[in-house]
């Protein structure tokens, strides 16, 4: 509804837990999947020279369980940015009018030698 | 550091990412594993009454990587409780004075059959 | 090659271990995911007759490493069939010429209360 | 019996899939837990060094479920060696009577850098 980017997740059998839904902490994975798949090219451009790109903080509301037999989309888009930090709001959706969940993590990108926080990447600029 | 509950997570390899740390979303699952590994004679008793224990809304602040070679440990208590909902905190450490993560949960118990919420059932109070 | 049925397979940042290459376990998860999602109507109405369609053994041979960046298809089939198992072969490619891997599973179908081995049921027969 | 190494496992609620049992492909993962562990010193030696331990080929033979109230043990030994490879054979069972599968991984140490095989390094001799 509106939000800038969009990836399609397919439900794995695996993903399900004992009580027949995706398990909670595996959308915190769909999540993941849906911004590393979209910033690809740029994630890979990180990782060979050494940034990388954190979760600091991660929430999520549960509003709807999600099956096996369910069409899954994560929708985002980055809705605020620091110097060296970002936000990303998400909805997870059925890719109709069904939410599952909404949800947003802080990242910052960290040098991988230091450990310490970067200004956001330029990589990163053309998605903010 | 005060918490009424407290449980030993051990690493394993594949919960690395390709950081070389736990992942993000994996704190999530021990968040569930303290919990349900803590409850699990009054979880044993929900599962076969049809009562699920859900996640409605979680969160978690990543305050220093775990790797392969920490020790891990999930305190936590619950901290508040309505009449079909309660909430537990969480503190992902070492044993020690290191803190990984601080994280809390909300929870509710659904009828597994009509899917709506119940009142907190009497199997979990005594954790209360 | 010459495989009966195709699924294409998504690669998830979190399936890549600390090695920067998918987890050997989760290859397993990429079969799973291939043969439920083609059946899944079988698949489904089996769920809903208690009926369990079970691993009994499982092998894979490792050929190449799988990175984020790789397509990912499972082409497979059932090769033989006994009176209550059969067994599925698997090859795990980039959908054109490099195998990642190839693998087989022996599956059985149980009857959920009794824990028995059943025929193997007609929702299934379309597929062998 | 008679395993030269033993580890213990502990059972996630996020191991188990939609069938109240832990995933199969999830016993992989124990089996790489268990490995990992007791190899930690030299795992770590070798990570350092930019020598990889690869499964190039892994099977298990699944005799009984695992569920949320089993205790998991995984023994293990090196079976045999040649050069570059070794295979490994385990017993997951619940440190009594009861096996729930028997298994096998074949392992080759690679050069990160080259991805070539090299010599079963020293680090892992002590173990043979």
């Amino acid at each position: 509804m509106g939000y800038k980017f969009k990836e399609e997740i397919k439900v794995r059998f695996a993903d399900l837990d004992a009580y027949g839904h995706v398990n909670n902490a595996t959308f915190f994975t769909y999540l993941e999947t849906a911004r590393t798949n979209t910033f690809l090219k740029a994630f890979n451009n990180l990782m060979e020279k050494g940034i990388l790109l954190i979760v600091v903080k991660a929430e999520c509301n549960y509003l709807k369980p999600i099956t096996l037999n369910d069409k899954v989309c994560v929708e985002f888009e980055i809705t605020s940015k620091g110097k060296t930090s970002f936000v990303i709001e998400y909805e997870i959706n059925n890719g109709k009018s069904v939410t599952f969940a909404t949800a947003s993590t802080t990242m910052v990108c960290l040098d991988k030698n230091s450990g310490k926080p970067v200004k956001v990447p330029n990589e990163l600029k053309e998605y903010i």
